[in-house]
């Protein structure tokens, strides 16, 4: 997408080096950074400089890619890339992607690209297919940031929104903030803004109101993992909304490549959901009035927190999945006739 | 409620002053500060120095006490004083008892002690009824600040649990953080620090899965008014816990006194919501590394955004209502009879 007037994706390779968009820093900083060490791209992932789930795959397969090239073992590469981030399987697809073509370090970086190129080519496709459920301004409801940050180009949650604008057809939305990391806030509203498309930012807890109040058309999220039942971790706050959508009578779609589907996860409850650190909760980074970013506690000190980063909802409360191969509902049949599996 | 060995409550009598605890600065700081002039008590009302429905009730009422007193207009001053939050009843109960006393300033100040006596006597006897629905250790899930710092002393969600602790049941709460204005993690975490009860903080997001996992065994939160039907309007993100309590089969009830229920509102969506100010979601505050409360910005600026403070749980989805005179299902006959209503 383009940012003052320039292409970018939220992450590239760039000659022996992973360069992308440090989306810590936004909405505050459009900065871009670059990798040149498996650590560093290990990092970049745990960490959060990168995130989403089709991003952190091609980000790994990148990342293999680069650590084949300058000489690291790769099943020791590997190994440790895929134990960055637990709950995403895109990571993992990326990843297999890659070490198919080892060693030869050509046909690993020919295969991160391709396995880029093809999420950015689905992330579109879920945009065309995703178009069929809007109407002229249509109001969107949409957690975290699913958007072309999450998804190198157009995003999965974001795509039919941003074709929808693109045909005319003034989408809104409404977009919740996402606490604790605030991908909402931070990331989501900054790309509405950086494309034009009308919306307002709202608490988490707000939604369930405005869908109550009838102010919400669709919900559309993105996913970390699709189980095989249709089951989907998402980022926390997700099963929230579904719920909020189910009792308001709200259509709740899912936006995510096949590449999100993981047809050897039988249900939600098998899916790994990740812990993150209390302090996530416990502080929080703005911009200080002079221009400053700053980490602020706002609860007692020490005060102790639980933090999954993920939830599950179940297959029952999902309307249907936005794919690119067209909008399938959340049955197990479905699923495996998408994924072309017995 | 004892703080640092000392008896405190939310807010006091201070001979021509109404003391507060300014609950802005919880918790990094405990200080109290006070108010001389009419319009001083108004600002700690809308400024949210000072909340939570009873202890906003208490405040108008030893504020217009306090306005005839100096000498204050006093139907000026009722007028002021009805229209500093819309939502909480408990405003106009208050403020309603004291001006039953008018003219006679000394019959007024007698009035709102009365009042303040009268809530914090049913604070307490919500704890002593609400403890018939906790075991030991059972696993209380509350939102937003319900506790002695909302209602003068106990407080409504937090009386049955400070009256389990001290019945040795050793009660477990998980806090849900509340944002925008996070009272769960600033007032209430704070609040379970001082009494020692073991608890959790969670993002809002959270709540849903917990129950989901089998990890809350009952729901109990505040209310700002509870319509004569017994539809139920707190502070936003309540309806969202009442949905996956309700999804979940986890008991969740209403603690409130009497003074909170509104016969003359006949359901909620008749109860005005108050809308606050945008920054209120688009910045926080918090405590820097060097001890400094700075308020920090988490969007981009002029990100627009809509920021009900209160949202309205239907009646079907409250187990019941803790109150001074019983646990009441959320029925208007139940209701109508608790309030010896024809």
């Amino acid at each position: 997408m383009k940012v003052n007037g320039e292409d970018y994706r939220a992450i590239w390779w760039e000659g022996d080096a992973v360069g992308f968009i440090d989306q810590r820093l936004l909405p505050h900083r459009f900065e871009s950074s670059s990798a040149t060490t498996l650590s560093q791209v290990a990092d970049a992932i745990s960490g959060m400089a990168i995130r989403g789930a089709p991003t952190i795959g091609v980000m790994a397969a990148y990342g293999l890619a680069l650590a084949a090239r300058i000489g690291e073992q790769i099943d020791d590469a590997y190994s440790l890339l895929v134990g960055t981030r637990p709950t995403a399987i895109n990571l993992k697809v990326g990843l297999d992607a890659v070490m198919a073509a080892a060693p030869d370090t050509g046909a690993m970086l020919a295969a991160a690209r391709t396995h880029d190129e093809s999420e950015v080519a689905a992330a579109r496709a879920i945009g065309v297919h995703g178009l069929d459920l809007l109407e002229h301004g249509s109001r969107v409801l949409t957690h975290c940031n699913a958007g072309w940050m999450a998804a190198q180009d157009w995003g999965t949650a974001t795509s039919p929104v941003y074709t929808a604008a693109r045909e005319g057809l003034n989408p809104f939305v409404w977009v919740s903030e996402t606490r604790p990391r605030l991908q909402g806030a931070r990331i989501t509203a900054w790309e509405m803004l950086n494309e034009g498309i009308d919306h307002r930012l709202i608490a988490d807890g707000a939604g369930a109101q405005l869908m109550r109040q009838g102010r919400v058309d669709v919900v559309i999220t993105g996913a970390d993992r699709i189980a095989a039942n249709g089951d989907t971790a998402n980022k926390i706050g997700t099963y929230s909304h579904a719920l909020a959508a189910h009792a308001n009578g709200v259509p709740f779609y899912i936006a995510a490549p096949l590449t999100t589907f993981d047809s050897r996860t039988p249900h939600g409850d098998a899916i790994p959901i990740e812990e993150r650190d209390e302090n996530e909760v416990r502080t929080l980074e703005g911009l200080t009035e002079d221009g400053e970013l700053k980490r602020v506690a706002i609860t007692p000190p020490g005060t102790q927190v639980i933090n999954p980063a993920f939830d599950v909802t179940p297959a029952s409360l999902i309307t249907g999945f936005i794919t690119e191969v067209g909008v399938i509902p959340a049955t197990p049949e479905a699923i495996m006739s998408a994924l072309k599996l017995p």
